[in-house]
């Protein structure tokens, strides 16, 4: 392959306060070819192979927030839209690294990434026999990191707890359900996901039950999946979930919330109703972000933990847990957006084609 | 004074989900005559002579509440109106107590009432020079306890830490602001309210600063005097004032949440939009009840504590830190409607005359 001379990139054009517009006049990206710089010493040159796609992106491009608030810096406007992915160095004048190396890297979207690896936040991909690289983006990644410490740490889940997740088919929630059932030996663990089938996925994973929130009696179902109330629930979601869920907390529950899916495309929130159960269930909220953990530099233990678990066959981290689309460059805003569809199970892999 | 045969008593006949009716087809409360039995062996007559109120005895009446999920029972359909009361006792068969014995008691709302020492959990009350009797119901009294322990180990207040205080020229606030202020140390603390002249009598009891709630530029207020945001919030309201101090919060920062006043008497409360802010700044939200503390029997020393500090002339506790309103009997359920009036500062104390 000819070193390329021009890349590809989705720019920020139009931060959204609502839902993200792929089309119309103020799209929030815009497709844009751009000429890559000569490669300096120290630097390299990646190609992307496939991105990830997180929720929490949608919180680095929402328009109005002050910058100071954010645990990490906002999408500029005009700049490339910030994305984690598993790219090959096709290039390299950085000793540390050499062409062909699969690597981690914030490569953004965009087909090519050319900057010094502190930049790009380069990292080896560890290799695992029978594991797909893709993995580390996500069971083996920062959402595996997020179940992990959310579930053990946020929440002290532990044996006898019954831990309630929302989300469970998705990429952190699926987790969740395995660390909590299979990990951390708790009593009992309830999903929560947007179909059928993917609550019997998430039984499959473990769970001993799974309730479609989308059908019409699932708060009766709830209600009697939690019986005599429940010690810890994982948020992914918030709004009307998380609402519901402050009503099915035992005294001094814990509330580990990780993310909150259904406000984010949103100005107008749903009101938590049961606000009160915060103060007469004395329970406690606490709110987490995995890069606290990261900094501390300790996740390599835990992420040890966890392969460890999958080579003896305690936790299920195979094709079932990601759901990988291929997709042309020109689409990667769509795909993205099936985040926010509840298309996915597991992870949701952007494999560029 | 002979001994009385019938007490008056206001019975809970109608439970409210919104606003309590004092008049209409459905009132909240009824006045009724009822007999008083014979006093048998072991029990005191009590006549009771201040009523507490408080914003927790709404939540003790709300209609379709699980009793369960309620730190005390509801009181029944049909039951006296629970409240704690200072009362006499006018007759006794109890070698405990004497005609005479001013008493702290759960007398309800009635003229008269007779049971047992430990029904009426009948509390005799220490006397202090210069210190009105009704402040064992405020700042001596469960008011202070709930003050104290939400802002020192609910909410780990400290030096160096600001504290943001809302409700604060209300019975608890106001003790809030003082325990933060003049017996931990802590660097700065800024008050709500909701007139001028309540925001001057808090900064007069040590608050940096009072704003206002109620003034159109009131956020814009509270932007400012929480510029580089703030470590503790002691929230006494929820509503839209938590949501909007949940985006003033530091990093890491703590939530005492200690009462909902403005969700009692909706059953549509505000929806908190700035919920991300809990995820993206890891913030705490600790929900608490004084009972806990009081079940833990470790209270004298909080208030051994809190009397000394009040000797020594660092924290005020004297006639402006409670409103007394003198109440004919018939009157007892509109002074308490006061609470969500915003007519008092400092604790409400009725006066039965």
């Amino acid at each position: 392959m000819s070193t390329p001379t021009h890349t590809k990139e989705w720019i920020l054009t139009n931060k959204p306060t609502d839902f993200p517009q792929l089309s119309g006049p103020e799209p929030t990206f815009t497709l844009k070819t751009n000429p890559l710089p000569p490669l300096e010493d120290g630097k390299v040159l990646v190609k992307t192979l496939y991105l990830s796609n997180d929720p929490a992106q949608r919180g680095w491009i929402t328009k109005g927030v002050d910058p100071a608030r954010l645990y990490v810096p906002p999408v500029p406007q005009g700049g490339v839209m910030r994305a984690r992915a598993v790219a090959e160095v096709i290039e390299s004048k950085n000793p540390k690294f050499k062409k062909g190396d699969k690597v981690l890297a914030n490569a953004g979207w965009a087909e090519y990434a050319l900057n010094d690896p502190q930049n790009l936040q380069l990292q080896p991909v560890q290799q695992l026999e029978g594991v797909s690289v893709t993995h580390f983006l996500g069971a083996f990644g920062m959402t595996g990191l997020t179940a992990y410490y959310g579930t053990k740490i946020i929440a002290r889940a532990g044996p006898g707890d019954t831990v309630v997740v929302s989300g469970a088919a998705g990429a952190t929630g699926s987790m969740v359900v395995q660390i909590a059932k299979k990990m951390l030996g708790c009593k009992r663990v309830i999903g929560m996901a947007g179909s059928d089938e993917k609550c019997r996925w998430v039984e499959s994973l473990g769970a001993d039950v799974c309730l479609n929130y989308k059908k019409p009696d699932f708060k009766k179902q709830l209600v009697e999946a939690t019986e005599g109330y429940v010690e810890v629930y994982f948020d992914n979601v918030g709004g009307e979930i998380l609402d519901l869920m402050l009503s099915r907390m035992k005294k001094e529950g814990r509330v580990a919330a990780c993310g909150a899916v259904s406000n984010y495309n949103t100005s107008q929130p749903t009101g938590l109703r049961n606000w009160f159960e915060v103060i007469t269930n004395r329970l406690e909220i606490k709110g987490f972000i995995i890069l606290d953990f990261v900094a501390s530099g300790k996740v390599g233990e835990a992420m040890a933990e966890m392969v460890k678990a999958c080579k003896e066959g305690k936790i299920t981290v195979d094709e079932s847990m990601e759901t990988v689309v291929e997709t042309k460059f020109e689409d990667v805003p769509k795909t993205w957006m099936m985040l926010f569809e509840g298309g996915n199970t597991g992870k949701l892999v952007t494999k560029l084609v």
